[in-house]
């Protein structure tokens, strides 16, 4: 049986084009399996999960939730408000503790970056924990990884193909996990990247990752096949980047009448929550360019294909 | 097989007689159920169920999750706090991504009145979420039609029939949702209906609903086969409606000297939970006219069945 | 089949030495079904467990969770958060209210003292709620039971029995219902007791329980077969019983110079959360002679044990 190259989830960075590969067709194979009236495969069915989101996230969750049940896995939900870490106990010492009741593979969303690395390196060393397969869903402002790989599957179902397409990522870059792994997956699937973002809104030598920079959502959506709007998180925006959300649309926004205007028409994502009226205008994100709703149906069978793949592994 | 004539469960009003027979019936058919030894049935063993409660309600969310379980749905649960809501996601969004993971059915608690019914509306444009089935589990002072279903088949249990039978709504009528729903349900089913409340706890133009209205609980008792007793719900009540629990309960709780001093004991329902000493004395809560744990009893059967009925017939 | 002498677990000192004995059996038989790769079981197929948290336990509620989860019940979760509680329903309207719903079984954590058994004594009265079987959790600073039960499974699977063993416990036995419930199981086992702590952490009277008292961790080290390092609840001391963390550790921490210097080196116990550098240091809580990553999988083969027991009984 084919296996990914590792034994976590922790990055884009640390997938081989095979593994893509394989997580891809995967996916198109669980969409299938969404689509029948059962949607349950008991794939997972000896395993225990455990979803730890020391950060809110209930897409994320309930996505993984749906993934994990349709695999027919268990699955405990533990979330940092009012757990123990309120009481003093180390992330180790909390992460091995579940791991000790014979779980077998944690989900794991943490606001620092890092997380997931630091627990895969320091989990051998218990002998309750060796075993546990770890899946990275969103570490502060590092990575997303399952977040890229619906982002990616979702162009790949829409255009045939990622290799060679123009795919811009439009919006906040610096905060943003989603868009580091999407930069990263994506040129490793042989696509053109692109960001568009105001320059408070791009990290320092971001032109070093080999993509290209624009100021102007004008000529990027003249240049792309694809464009994907991330989210203008106003919650982690804590000094102001850009004058305003009306500003914001304006000028990064997809509204009405700059989409109206453009002769080229790219494919719509966005990865969700939409800030109406600022990244992009509600009837574009409901429109038939975009592919909004798509992504978040990929997203299930993404997160079953994951955890599919790693889940086989653990004995 | 017998359906419902609406794809939802938005309102009592929206329910024809042969639906309120059929859903009795049907209920009847899984209280059997619930006195066996092994209480599951697979009857939605294909389906996806989410419960949206955008406002706390851990007797309603326990009974429909209770209910779907029983009928072996596989089910999400949502809560507001903590969501993407307070990430500026408007709730036709939220709605729409948790549908798009391919879930069936929604249970939906808001503090709004007209929730159900805008998503009822507004979903069939989108092609994730035009299947799904919403079930209303309370919308504001608007309705709440599992509840008053279930008080109607706790009466109708209990005295044989509800058709015909006096039936008094005592209390907060203003501000209960269960009020509404009774009243538009009792009628349909051919009961008598009285409310008695102070005249501040009464909309005005009540009586055009083609009820009674009454402002003394002991002649309400004298004229009653059954009363349901409303709960005051102080966290609802901003302005005082009245100068205070003991004046309420002397003048409108079903006090111990009342009860004995009455000539006509009706059977005694009340929707939880329960304020003892002010609505009801605590004595005759637990006494043997009081059927408010079958109630609740009955509230999971009234769920599956409603559960059950929408459910068969999405594909 | 051999049953325990009472239909609840509310604590130790209701438990005869043959209900200890078959808890003790039984778990050994879970532990072997938690090695196999298929860790259910269907013993409590048809049983329906609510889990009441009226205080947050994170690992607690996890380790109930997965054992319920491992014996195929059905469960639903209450946490008190949000709850019908805050709109002054009673506690034992609550509880019957969910036991109304066809629930068989509660595992309550509640801060008071004695919760458990006041319902045990008032349940019975009503006609939904009299089968039902009730688990301590942990109430207040009165019992943990499945907590002590775990650690005395500990301490017999590492040194082969109980009996006779010399077992201290170290710390804040004064606010610990670990601290109590661990006194009563190990002496009904037969083992040597002994507390080791500063004297204000110590309830007056404490050598009535037949237990030896000790000032000194050095003295208590060299004298022990096992020790049990109670954590130092920092969010249940709210007056001040030591200087501070800094001198806990240096006079009863378990620190490195002191386990050096030991020539006896007892087993190592704590029920966590851990405070590292608190009552042990790091080192010692992850090396050879710490057994707190086993205590925590022993426990959810515990409560399945327990909940087993009871839940097999009830129709």
């Amino acid at each position: 049986m084919p296996q990914l190259s590792s034994q976590h989830l922790l990055g884009i960075k640390d997938l081989t084009r095979a593994d893509i590969a394989l997580i891809m067709s995967t996916t198109a194979e669980f969409m299938q399996v969404l689509q029948r009236p059962i949607k349950k495969v008991p794939s997972l069915r000896d395993k225990t999960i455990a979803n730890l989101f020391f950060e809110n996230s209930t897409r994320t969750r309930l996505s993984f939730e749906l993934a994990e049940k349709r695999l027919s896995a268990d699955l405990i939900n533990f979330s940092a408000s009012g757990s123990s870490l309120s009481k003093g106990e180390t992330l180790l010492d909390t992460v091995n503790n579940i791991l000790a009741m014979k779980v077998d593979m944690i989900v794991l969303r943490h606001s620092s970056p890092g997380t997931g690395l630091f627990l895969a390196k320091h989990l051998p060393r218990f002998r309750h924990s060796a075993h546990a397969r770890i899946i990275n869903a969103g570490d502060g402002t590092h990575e997303h990884p399952t977040q890229a790989l619906l982002d990616a599957f979702s162009i790949q179902k829409a255009l045939g193909t990622v290799e060679g397409k123009r795919i811009a990522l439009v919006g906040d870059i610096l905060h943003s996990r989603v868009a580091l792994s999407n930069i990263l997956l994506l040129k490793k699937m042989g696509a053109e990247v692109q960001v568009c973002a105001p320059a408070s809104l791009l990290p320092k030598n971001i032109s070093n990752l080999g993509i290209k920079v624009s100021h102007s959502l004008d000529l990027t959506l003249e240049q792309a096949d694809a464009i994907n709007l991330l989210r203008i998180q106003e919650e982690r925006l804590k000094v102001q980047h850009f004058p305003g959300n009306y500003e914001y649309h304006r000028m990064f926004g997809l509204n009405l009448e700059r989409w109206e205007n453009a002769k080229n028409k790219p494919l719509i994502l966005h990865p969700g929550p939409v800030n109406r009226g600022v990244e992009i205008d509600g009837k574009l994100a409901d429109g038939p360019d975009s592919i909004i709703l798509d992504q978040v149906q990929h997203g299930v069978a993404v997160r079953m294909a994951v955890l599919y793949l790693l889940g086989q592994t653990v004995n």
